[in-house]
């Protein structure tokens, strides 16, 4: 539990559009997240073994994930340089029918092997499913080959996920990473938007492993600290963007090729090894009336309020992602600093 | 093993292009095959117990699967019904840096994750690896949910490859599937082209569950039988087509897109719950001379010939797969059942 | 107007699925269709004067082309070596809004900018339109490079469209074209297809200009006679499929995809320099109830049977284009032949 | 030809890399940029006659276009919203073959008709040409159904094409362009990138017609002023980035999917009716050694460089884009207000 302040706690705002209560994805109904954080040991690397500093984190649709309820959902790929399960499906039929979990690298078949088993015992006589799992490398920290998350794990983030966990910073699939040369981890944020239907939520988690040293722009701006040394990560964030509007499959393919403008905002350039993905999703009834998803009028009235409101979340939960990690140490004794509150308080206060 | 003929047993002949000395993938000099099946138990589906009818199949692209040395590589994606692993990295960088596994939809996890240890043990240090595993859904013959396919099974796959391996139908990946109401399984088949640089070959191994019953044809023709009428398979095919041409990832996404051209000849359709997935890779050394690849003048005078040489070997495997499956029966007493040689022989014997 | 047979006049009929009243594209309810065909001189080429060997052809969705009733549509492009306009906001939008015009190559420019003016027209006040226009390449017998089809010729062949035009082979965009080694042009055909909410036609129309001498299959069947001696065709075939089932966007892709599986089947390997190109719509109108869209249960349900639908009927189309041609003299004497009817005959008189 | 500043002119310095000597498109070596300006009445739209505030930009790739040279490109479609032309050729061939041409959005026809006929007129016996055109929507202030960009019009500014060419603001194709509330038009930067090689350049080139009022940022900053009143425009950008290092396809595919985070930084979210294209090309000679492009360790090591350099020129050409373009009055006496100069310089004096 990270008790560093959040981005807004320092009064910084990013964008136009208000939050929802918490400022976080499980402001989007029905969306529950939860956490599975890993520490345990220090010292050398021995594989299998440890230091391990890693997680996995649970995003659910909705409270039944039965096969019989899905979400709408969508990919975009900024960089495909990781290995993400699940896209081909998604992009065929347009449609989510398990969780997504985050975790590592290395551990995303596990992860979905033991999601599928959730997914069985909750489906009898269904002999096909479809996990989507992103991940994130924590190698510099972790000791990734070991594959620490176990199905158990998984089942605890799923299990413990929760309408009211806004966790950030080095937890869950967090727990090992690092961006822009400091710590970073989870991060989340939400904005309302409004339209003729009535009020929507949309919600952005993310989990950030990407950012050169020295490039990170807190609301376009830079710290005044010289650039952080340490090396950069190996790469990757993935974004995660839900919401409760009727927004079909091509619609919110619209909506996950914006997310990246976020990520462009708090200073990111998607570099080689950086695997980022973005996954759309909403959790509207398919049953809404009139209509199950915003007819073309519809779209052409409010859907770039949408794409505001995701290129918004995404930029301020990756500035939450690092404000709210400490400094770790990991494997090797390697090291990854938390970003210095002070330098982003100044930031604060000075006059723009 | 199977004693049925192949097609070319039969004097049939698929299209115009001739074969390598196998008529097979591991005619492409360096590539490499090789299948675990597993059969045991027959009656009543017990979860966890069987009966198994099931497999993995590994195709290695040369003798060395280090880091340091990977093949170009594309996807075509006609049907993303399916759970095919890897794509995302492999349409990013063009590159294959494991050899490529088929199994069945739900052993998908734990063989990438097996094959990740085997090649994490070849390349220490090395802390990122992008398996490719392709499947098909074998859950009518066997206990899907029962993941039997475990890490030793895909170690001796793995290592059992052989550049002599030609063996098809209940083999492998295949020992489950059926298609077009027949039991089915692994087909393979190659062709030789000619090119400026010299003579190259393609190969093509495929995976065949998909297919009406009877829409299957024989050289464009159809059995003299009525319609077998085994329900349709859950369906999907694995289409594997290599090279030793230096065609780049692009083209090789030209080839890919060529493949399910064959599977049409066949009598497929591609329908709704069939995931359909190419997956074309070249193991040309990076260093060939005067260029690495084709440059555009040679990919205009020589690509027609691959994309013939991809429609007709796919075409010809396909047949394979089917022509060498014996009648099988799996759990809970449901059977596939062999199609009947005579009708195939008498349509070989018929005028045309 | 040709007085050849179709197929079925020769008796011999492709897959399962029942045709629409006159086998044709304008089968859908809704849909028109016009051609205008420029033949004029012979000779040898002199650009801007002829030979002319060319046309265009209208495909209207709906009686009316206002901006406030568009098509759902989608688009895929096996062989990308062409110039069909209007695709990047197809596959943004989703929506078709203007008629679908085909021509040759180098006219479609032209023929887009005459097809702005007439939608201006019908919709004061709008600014931005999107013309939908495909093209292959007739230069083998046309002066391609003189751009015969003007201004007026794209309003005629809007205003003739009619929902009886059944026309094929050597008319409109087919004028000039050619295929499998022989005479080719537009071909046309059509299957019903039946589902929970009632029967739906699908309709098929190509402009073939594709395909090696030889190669040419005739319900599986090669022609008894020598390959063709023709040069091969600069290649392409555009393939539009429609119908008035309620798909949205995202299902029409997945129609889109099998369409060229019909041209597979009739022999073609999308060679290097065959602009191969699939659009697909439906002109359902969007207050269709209970939905506006098949939803998932639907798909599920019947979309192979659309799929299946589609592959037949471009099979037929292609098979119709080449059938309906007769030999035509181009420019500098070059002659693409007619198919031989006895050859064709002899094949459907064959026993099977 | 603009008065006004540049960004650097105020003492505001984009990103890290350094750029070229004109700190243009064309300073990448080989390429040469031409415009053509059409200015022309006032007063109420009178369809056909006027106002004109229009034009043409053509990017000549090297110096001779026939067909034996062509560059290597790939386009990246943040927003399918428009009607940008050659990008089904583009993407299958990843080749370029004509000059890049940009104007207005009902003018994309005419120029790519006329762009052929210059191309023709290169390449006799050539009969298939893919012109490549993008767009932007100025009937803000433009009679935008007139088509007033003629033959004419395409051959000067690719006659006037020059390597010196740096003009920005109201000129060629960014005439009658709005954006963030404000004038914008064309605008260019470049960088510098060092690799194991040697020394290349990266320019961009944009025509800005995108933006809320409100939104743009300059360096991440916000103008003191409140927001401009004017109405958001039609929307669009298109942004050309080129380079002589020896990308191929599709590494120049990566780099495309890189410009938008640009736009991003400017504080473009790419709403609705923006159709935002990214078209980026080398015109790298083929036979460069010891290899044609750079290979995967290459990639490895200094592709991210050109990223971070086409995120910075892209925002930098925005920026250029609206800091050159004094206030324009069109059509109906619409007004689209220069940024006030001050208000930039104030923001430029501020401390950050």
């Amino acid at each position: 539990m990270s008790h560093r302040p959040r981005l807004r706690d320092l009064g910084i705002t990013i964008g136009r559009l208000p939050t929802g209560p918490l400022n976080a994805l499980v402001d989007v109904p029905g969306v529950r997240v939860g956490h599975v954080t890993l520490i345990a040991g220090e010292g050398p690397l021995v594989i299998g073994e440890g230091p391990v500093r890693t997680g996995v984190t649970a995003i659910l649709l909705h409270s039944d994930h039965g096969m019989q309820r899905k979400g709408a959902g969508a990919a975009f790929v900024l960089n495909g340089f990781g290995k993400c399960l699940g896209l081909p499906q998604l992009a065929e039929l347009g449609t989510i029918e398990t969780p997504i979990l985050l975790t590592n690298t290395l551990n995303v078949w596990r992860v979905a092997d033991a999601l599928v088993d959730w997914m069985a015992e909750r489906n009898p006589g269904v002999y096909s499913f479809n996990p989507i799992v992103g991940e994130c490398n924590d190698s510099y920290l972790n000791d990734i080959l070991g594959r620490h998350v176990r199905t158990e794990h998984v089942r605890q983030a799923l299990e413990r996920a929760s309408d009211t966990e806004t966790s950030e910073g080095s937890i869950g699939a967090g727990t090992g990473m690092g961006g822009f040369g400091y710590k970073a981890g989870v991060g989340t944020s939400s904005r309302v938007v409004r339209s003729t239907r009535g009020e929507y939520t949309l919600g952005a988690l993310v989990v950030t492993n990407t950012g050169a040293a020295g490039d990170l722009r807190i609301d376009g701006r830079h710290l005044a600290e010289g650039a952080a040394t340490t090396p950069p990560p190996p790469g990757s964030i993935m974004m995660i963007v839900g919401t409760d509007a009727p927004l079909d499959a091509r619609q919110l393919g619209r909506l996950a090729r914006r997310a990246p403008l976020g990520l462009a905002r708090a200073g990111g350039i998607a570099s080689h090894g950086s695997g980022d993905f973005v996954i759309a999703f909403s959790n509207a009834p398919c049953d809404s009336s009139p209509a199950p998803t915003f007819d073309e009028g519809e779209e052409a009235g409010v859907i770039s309020d949408f794409f505001r409101a995701a290129v918004e979340a995404v930029e301020e939960a990756i500035l939450n992602s690092i404000l709210r990690s400490e400094t770790m140490t990991g494997r090797g004794g390697h090291v990854r600093r938390g970003i210095p509150l002070e330098a982003v308080r100044a930031l604060a206060d000075a006059p723009t």
